[in-house]
């Protein structure tokens, strides 16, 4: 297939590559020069303009924000520079209602549009081990599936409006956050009690939680490793307010989530905001008198 | 060894037969007989009265509750009867105050007590892989090893101070029901938004959440299944407002238990208390005109 | 002075009607004819159009959400067509976010913009006993002060920045929603416990509280009183709402507000949408098992 | 009448003297002498022993805690010396399971028992101006008529269970500290925002709030003086924890107790223990990144 590939950060290129090792031809576009070469290197096309991206069978974007989505005109004159019948999968986690905007933006120019946020950091993407959750019309989603495939080692199509797709990664962002809300009050909880913490996080993360998510960012809160951040509080607050936003939005309470959005934000203030978002737990911790806050 | 046993539930009736199955002579008290008898046909000798389970090398009581363990003496009358020497494992799940209790009472006759929660059920506890958490004076954590060893697949030694395994564990406890309440809010804000809860649920527990809570528990929401009860809900809240009542005594903030208790709470009073602790999920879906709560 | 005036809901014209009083000139804009007619009786000038009331001294406008406003085109075209000089006090209770957008939108034009948001209810306003809340530019706010004088018992400046007054009033409306909180957490507690709930609340607003949001709001809960309604449950979260969207951007945890944003949805979801907003108390109840929730 | 009067601090003082004034015989008793030489120059006679107190028609009590009472007695061994007939009107605030047994230990020898709990400080007892919350037998309560008359400006009969006293003063309690909550939070709010807080102070506690605690507490927070302590946040964390407990007990959620607990939790933590209660204050505005917590 001829795929468009727009926004060459750390996952965007470890995805690209994925796609031009499946034997794809992948025109890519960033705007700084450094990724394309790059890439370039291992077979693509660098394209001169972002419209370049815009003339295959698809596009994919990994574009941090909404701003640099709209930046770069993908809501709208991009799209009107597009080939027809172009499909867009939109790898980035935006929200419920920019999920819709993008959506009519697209429809109204006949051309598709698949939200396909995915689960995984950048060397998860590189070992070809995302999860992707798409959603969008099934003719397009259809039409991805070989490039979905390199990408990922699941495709999880969860709706046909795109939205449901981010509704359905906000949704698990959330629960990620709410583990780390929960091993934070724990850790705080046994520390104070003379317990050592290291030994509460191996004997729960190799029986009842034996998951990733707890054996991750449970290690860095036993360590208080919070450096280099996976992912920063700042944008974890973010991720937690698209949830937040989308609760509202459809009118479902989500107390945990409001309880985790105060205490980030209190972690903003305490000035961890480029810190992992684990982080949050060292202001857990403070409120128990245990530690002074990691800066 | 010769082991006494009092406490012949469900829990108790695995746990007595896995010692008789490690080769130790084991004197079993119940208050109703049909258990005793069970364990009679594979080996156990029946004592006449808790005391003559007192006589041996060690003692190991289950019983459901604090009153249980008062109503048999073992918080002072039944100790006054004990041979000299004797050492106590409580595996049951007990008050950070009254771990505190037991452990003085035993101390003031010369006896040992080891407080020994248990993670597991009753199948986990008959296959011999329950995790026990114990806390005590070394020397009679190591008495008890060859026991411990029989029961568990791992022996966790996490103080001096007895009560510190009853934090352990009622920290523990604290992460599974956090975790309930996790899905409970993340499922509902999803299947308002028109996604399907167990393809969401199979996502999640197949990647960053693969762990046997969010696994099992999640099983149970997506499939509204809250009978027979793993732990009632009734039960569930004991212990989380145990999980309180250390976070009150250690001073450590808890609001995550907090918002636990109180979805718990609502669900009692919505004839949710016989059900499985999983069942305040449909509490907190009916909050978001989900459905009516199961009863 | 010249005084134009738009939208005459109950609050609008019984403000609209002060000025008049006063001795103003005053040239009336509403959408629906029959209020125009009121004021015009009473000595106002029907404009025909908004832009009519645009050529005074000051226009006044109570319209009673940002859609109203933008519909009108007071954040803009209608802007482009006011005389050079105009004063504009928007007396609504408006998002942070749009009274910026409306400060900067009149500015660009060379207009005073006062936010000047109310507490009170229409029987208040027809009294003069209105508060006024307002912010801007100080001389703009000078020049509206004999407007200003006839509408309220106070007018208080509280910044230059016109967002700061829509701040203070959302902040404001926030309270009354806590007190509401405050009281069906109470009275769910002592009617539980088998106390006259009315007695309750008639020793404790006849001391310590002794102020208008308990004893009100208070008397509304005891005697279960939801209609007709002051405001609306709905339009309740949206004050809730605005306030949390502050603290938002402000960077401000605000918990209190959570619970009361997540106890208000809950109540929406219960069919309470149009009724009183201190029927939110029905649901508190209702959680503690007390009585059905009010339809 | 016969008054014995048991426990002179502050707040024993101020109410003994008053039924002094009214002309009733008082025997006084205390731990330390000081207080009964103040009273005796108003004509109270010093009883030698607490058992002193116990002879005539009534003994009132104000002692600090459970365990204080327990220490004099009151709640068995000095019950089995009291005069045949007595009724005790226990002025302290206890938890509704201590006023349970206390109002068992004297029904089993036959002796009155009235919960009196009491709203106002030292200054609103010398002035008569107190609220008495009173409950137990109708015939008790009445024979205490005169004695309640001379100490407060109302008298409200709330039950006949005593226990019914505590739960009402307790959720009287808990509505303070919602207050103090509510305005914590509504200030850091407007802070935040660039608004002078006296002014909003000011504002809301001259309209909708003008209530004492609102005037009260709102100032000492404005004004950020928290000593010395009209009621320290070490004992405020008591009573929460006490509305907390009876809320367990009755099974009603009460999540806005549980806020206040944990903010009252982390401000002990910070060392505000000794300071007001208000003081939770500078906690929440520090969260808001706004003030160093005041020590």
């Amino acid at each position: 297939m001829k795929v468009g590939f727009i926004g060459l950060g750390k996952m965007g290129s470890a995805i690209a590559a994925r796609i031009l090792g499946a034997g794809h031809a992948v025109t890519v576009w960033n705007r700084s020069p450094d990724p394309v070469a790059a890439l370039v290197a291992k077979g693509a096309v660098a394209a001169n303009t972002p419209e370049d991206a815009m003339q295959g069978d698809c596009v994919l974007s990994m574009l941090a924000s909404d701003a640099a989505i709209q930046a770069v005109g993908l809501d709208g004159a991009l799209l009107d520079r597009a080939v027809p019948g172009l499909v867009h999968a939109n790898l980035a986690t935006v929200s419920i209602e920019f999920a819709r905007q993008m959506a009519a933006a697209h429809a109204a120019r006949g051309l598709g549009y698949v939200a396909s946020p995915v689960f995984g950091r950048p060397d998860v993407a590189a070992a070809g081990n995302l999860i992707l959750v798409v959603a969008g019309a099934p003719g397009n989603i259809e039409k991805l599936g070989p490039v979905f495939g390199a990408v990922g080692r699941r495709t999880a199509a969860v709706g046909t409006a795109p939205e449901q797709a981010n509704l359905f990664k906000v949704a698990g962002n959330f629960m990620i956050a709410a583990a780390i809300e929960t091993m934070g009050e724990a850790l705080a909880l046994v520390r104070k009690g003379g317990i050592d913490p290291a030994q509460f996080h191996d004997v729960l993360t190799n029986s009842l939680f034996a998951a990733p998510v707890y054996q991750g960012y449970g290690k860095l809160i036993v360590t208080e490793t919070y450096e280099p951040p996976g992912l920063s509080l700042r944008l974890g607050l973010k991720d937690i307010d698209l949830a937040r936003a989308a609760a509202g939005a459809l009118q479902v309470p989500l107390p945990l989530a409001d309880l985790v959005h105060d205490h980030f934000t209190e972690a903003m203030e305490a000035g961890l905001g480029e810190k992992d978002w684990a982080s949050v737990a060292s202001v857990i911790a403070a409120k128990a008198g245990l530690a002074p806050v990691q800066r």
